[in-house]
């Protein structure tokens, strides 16, 4: 066996075992119980001790070696696997077994912590705790940084965004953050000028909304052979390409936020159902990155279901579910429902067109705090003043401010950008998709993704991680990430313009 | 780090996976959507390959040599710890991977073919794959036997019934086998002579059977902060100890059966949950074999939940739940169709008395047939004339005859025996729980199962696998297994004598 097809061996194994830990956190986060915790942690620290054990074997190191000697023998889809193996080596080898349990543990302790301290305002018993992630995560940054030869924070956003860079970030987002409070404020005064939306009224059975759901999952063309949908906490996607189990939560009052959920964690399901079959388990199979797969998600929940066709059909869909009546059901009303605009100070609660300025506070503040040239204490006051900067609203206290995300209680640094990169990813690929393929408006006003997604799955899903999401973009779109489409988006939705 | 402790290590590791596993068995047969099925045979594949390696590595090899030597250091569960590693050790080494390997494929396409064999009455179609999966269980069976040096029956024992040895099973089922046939018969002529079993008319709703199953389960002591109870086409008790997984499921004409299933399986859950905690993830805190979990579930189930007392109860709770009315809800008429007696085809529909015959034919077939002194052509043939022998009835054709079981099609030879055992075990741990604990009965007509799991968890729960099965219930009973004790209670609860 030549060297390559033995490191896919071992890719494919260590992998498969990435799935079963995936099947094991879906079942934690949906069915298991309480008690279980404990050997639940101890099961899925197993899996992954195993996973960093193959990865670092001198085996694997060896086999590196001969396979870059070797490459002349190999396919274009073979190098890009190398390539994409390589990538994750250097993340797994550059930190030994000690460092890594030492962060997991802090970010276990802070965490724990932060579960206490978010609903009781109190971001002094939180301060230690996450100095110590904070400082772990600078180290990790240090050493990755030299390794990769790149900015400390690019090396951590690597992780999450393969290849990203902030240089590129900050150019974006800076030209964003120019943008936004102005445009936000027309569409504030616009909406202020028109019908106030109303919300429909009742009490809307949980079986109901659950049916509802499962259709419009159906109709995005996901297959339930290959997945379920549950209930859980936090909603996500999970599971494995296979077998995916999406999750949401059902709220008696408001069927809205749930339905639209949905859609959202369907896009995920999409993408990594449809990554290419012949590359599962190896790493060029995977999703692109973070960005990319926030992409899908977003071209299903904000271009394509908060659009004006599919609203309407909804609408129609909803009203007949509910048994519902009256003014509140009219596809206009859902259209101003799913689309109004209100300065907030929860990211997860924000509409289209605030949430990028959360998305680049937060980036914003973990670049600082990376660097060191912000300490930990100034946190929760440059959080307010950044959200007020931004938004034009302050914080009246840390839980509604720097307490609210799990992300970097937990050890997550370098992801945020993530979501509002894929917010944009979302509308250059739906622009380009409706380019290409007329129908898709229309179609969608039937509650038929089929066209939609037919394109997605050639040109996006197909792929996997054969190319860059610069590269891909560029050849799917045109062009690399252009906020000036993302921008164009907006202003046609909210200002008709 | 002592040799010990780092086998200690090893296997505590090897044993989180083992739960992984589990975890991920319970949920292909609840609730994985089928497509899912691929993707879960690469993981579990992987998840045992992971756990053959640390095993058969050098490393361990080398552990136990050194842990041995140094054995004067350890305490008595420290070395009973390492003579149950030593077993589990001694069966994965006697094989070769590739050998495994051969024999889980064969296994898996005999399986297969069993599943369409089996409705279509057709030994023919089976009878090569089966060959091939006898022929390797033979090889193991010898490998084993000349490493053991044990008879290759025991051989294969062995990995259910540790330390188990078919002379003593011979002489046990040949007692059993001369005296089934006329207590059979008498107790079918006095229950003839009685007044019949009525069954309870009705649908059953699924959900009051679910409530009072949770209620039963309950009763019992299960908690389930640590378990859960779902539905699946074959009930199980799957999961880790401190996250078990019972399994049922219902039907709409019929309360009972489920009833006492989901008894049986708690039964086994108990014993799981309360194994010693301080030894969990380690062979010595592992269940000591088959036979102990089968006498566990068949305690609860066949002694405590089919006695006069607790039937009485849980009739009066059943015709509360399913708002029943007539004589067929009374306790005297519950208990005659819990304890009815009737000779059939199918061993899992079998009552306690017929139960054993079901046994000891398989148990005879299969060693004749893993000694060679029988062709598998001869299997329908045998079987049937084997059930008229013990019976005294003859399946008309092999579906209700020798391919109504999956485990020699599937590889489990060397299984079946540890049912009968088990339930000889049970009724002589539950004469002793009696004779210790006289308020045993009179807490079950409460629906009070705590004296009697009091009894258990100290004398048998605890124990892991310390002792052996027959140490352990001489050390408890006073003897070891004994079938007398088993007529006995066959003898006073069928013939009131």
């Amino acid at each position: 066996m030549s060297a390559y097809l033995a490191l896919e061996k071992k890719f494919r194994r260590m992998n498969a075992i990435g799935e079963a830990s995936g099947v094991l956190g879906w079942d934690m986060s949906t069915v298991m119980p309480a008690g279980g915790a404990e050997a639940r942690m101890e099961q899925l620290a197993a899996l992954s001790g195993v996973q960093h054990e193959i990865l670092t074997s001198r085996e694997v190191e060896d086999l590196f070696a001969q396979a870059l000697e070797d490459k002349g023998d190999l396919g274009s889809w073979q190098l890009a696997n190398l390539r994409e193996m390589q990538r994750i080596w250097r993340h797994a080898t550059a930190l030994d077994g000690d460092f890594v349990e030492a962060q997991t543990k802090a970010g276990k302790r802070c965490e724990m912590i932060w579960r206490e301290a978010r609903p009781n305002n109190d971001f002094a018993s939180i301060l230690p705790a996450m100095k110590e992630v904070l400082n772990l995560t600078q180290q990790e940054a240090k050493i990755k940084a030299e390794l990769f030869e790149c900015d400390t924070y690019d090396a951590l956003l690597d992780h999450f965004e393969p290849g990203g860079k902030s240089m590129r970030i900050d150019a974006i987002f800076d030209d964003l953050a120019a943008f936004l409070p102005d445009f936000t404020q027309a569409v504030l005064e616009k909406q202020a000028s028109e019908t106030a939306a109303v919300m429909p009224d009742g009490s809307f059975s949980l079986k109901a909304q659950e049916a509802l759901g499962r259709e419009m999952i159906k109709a995005v063309g996901f297959d339930f052979n290959h997945g379920r949908l549950d209930v859980s906490l936090h909603p996500f996607c999970g599971g494995v390409p296979d077998d995916i189990r999406i999750t949401t939560r059902y709220d008696e009052a408001d069927f809205m936020t749930s339905l639209m959920g949905v859609l959202h964690e369907t896009g995920h399901a999409m993408y990594e159902h449809n990554l290419p079959k012949d590359w599962r388990l190896q790493p060029v199979g995977s999703a692109r990155g973070m960005t990319m797969h926030e992409s899908q998600s977003l071209i299903i929940e904000m271009q394509a279901s908060r659009s004006e066709e599919f609203v309407s059909f909804v609408a129609e869909k909803a009203k007949v579910a509910f048994g519902g009546q009256g003014t509140a059901w009219a596809p206009e009303n859902m259209q101003r429902i799913y689309n109004k605009v209100k300065p907030d100070f929860i990211r997860v609660d924000a509409d289209e067109v605030t949430y990028p300025a959360h998305v680049i506070l937060r980036y914003r503040l973990e670049k600082e705090l990376i660097k060191g040239s912000m300490g930990l204490e100034d946190l929760p006051h440059a959080w307010n003043d950044g959200l007020e900067d931004l938004l034009g609203i302050r914080p009246p206290n840390d839980t509604l401010g720097c307490l609210q995300d799990i992300h970097w209680y937990d050890g997550a640094w370098g992801y945020f950008p993530t979501y509002t990169l894929g917010a944009m990813a979302a509308a250059q690929l739906f622009a380009s998709a409706k380019a290409a393929v007329p129908e898709i408006p229309s179609a969608l006003a039937q509650g038929n993704f089929g066209p939609l997604m037919g394109w997605l799955n050639e040109n996006v899903h197909a792929w996997g991680s054969f190319l860059s999401t610069d590269e891909l973009l560029t050849t799917v779109t045109g062009h690399p990430l252009d906020p000036q489409v993302f921008k164009a988006h907006l202003k046609a939705r909210y200002l008709d313009v």
